[in-house]
């Protein structure tokens, strides 16, 4: 992977569009994947994300226990693997040899990098205080990674029942906002 | 504004993508309308809806106060007054005076709908654990409604630096992902 860091100041202009994540950890001598979009920036810098990780699959484990992961951003052309990952439980399978992830190790956290991704964020966890009752983990970006090798950085963006919105052109306005 | 009910089971197709949405409110006898991107889904049904909404802002005030606010999609073709709404305060101005915005009255809460949005969804805050620290608001969606009529249903998704990615096409895939 062609990794160039990228300042954690601009992290929320990778996520506030609303691009499917691929979310890994590392617990236990294994890691894991999984897919998710119900995810929210809270803080510019350093970047805090607040994020949805049910408590039902087997990451939520590893998040809980390690309190680190990595969200990683897949371009349009990984559809196949994210929606393998997504029909999978870690529990049954290892995603990563199952459906040809490769992995690169993170600097800060134990959770590996997820080759072929526009971005990879490190990601430790904030704040627990909604996990019980939402599912909902404040983390924290301590390090990113963007792939500029990447030629079609177009993002897959979750409609719901097999549905997938790919990002379209991009606009200039005269907006004031960061 | 050709109003028809919304399956509240179905809001998160909506939301998940990552639209730019306009959050309104009513608060001692006046309307305020801000822009608004950094959002997510919490829950399916009932919907529950994680939203930063700024200290900084008059509408945090209002939402503080009332507990009460309407989240509103626009389609593209709304970009100017999207622009308008984030680059104005609803402290100096009327917003939906000075940029031509039409309301129409809500059914369970006293902010009002927008009217030329593809969908709006009358809130109750649920949950303020996070506000503090995050501006992080729990909304509950009580009803939602979506506008038919709309012939170009892309949604605005922002990049940050004034620049804004639109919409692109949908796709199928095999995913058991609700």
């Amino acid at each position: 992977m062609a990794k160039r860091a990228f300042p954690l100041g601009k992290v929320y202009g990778l996520l506030e569009p609303g691009p499917v994540v691929l979310l890994s950890t590392w617990h236990k001598e294994r890691a894991n994947v999984m897919v998710q979009s119900w995810h929210t920036m809270l803080e510019f810098e350093p970047p805090l994300i607040g994020c949805v990780v049910s408590n039902r699959g087997f990451s939520f484990t590893a998040l809980k226990a390690t309190g680190e992961c990595v969200l990683a951003i897949p371009p349009a052309e990984m559809l196949e693997v994210v929606v393998q990952c997504g029909n999978h439980s870690g529990r049954d399978i290892d995603k990563f040899a199952a459906f040809g992830l490769q992995t690169q190790a993170a600097t800060k956290v134990s959770a590996p990098l997820i080759r072929g991704c526009l971005a990879n964020l490190e990601c430790r966890v904030a704040d627990t205080r909604l996990v019980r009752d939402y599912c909902f983990f404040v983390l924290e970006v301590v390090r990113a990674w963007q792939d500029p090798t990447i030629a079609d950085r177009r993002t897959l963006h979750h409609l719901g029942n097999g549905r997938f919105m790919l990002s379209g052109e991009t606009i200039r306005s005269h907006s004031n906002a960061r």
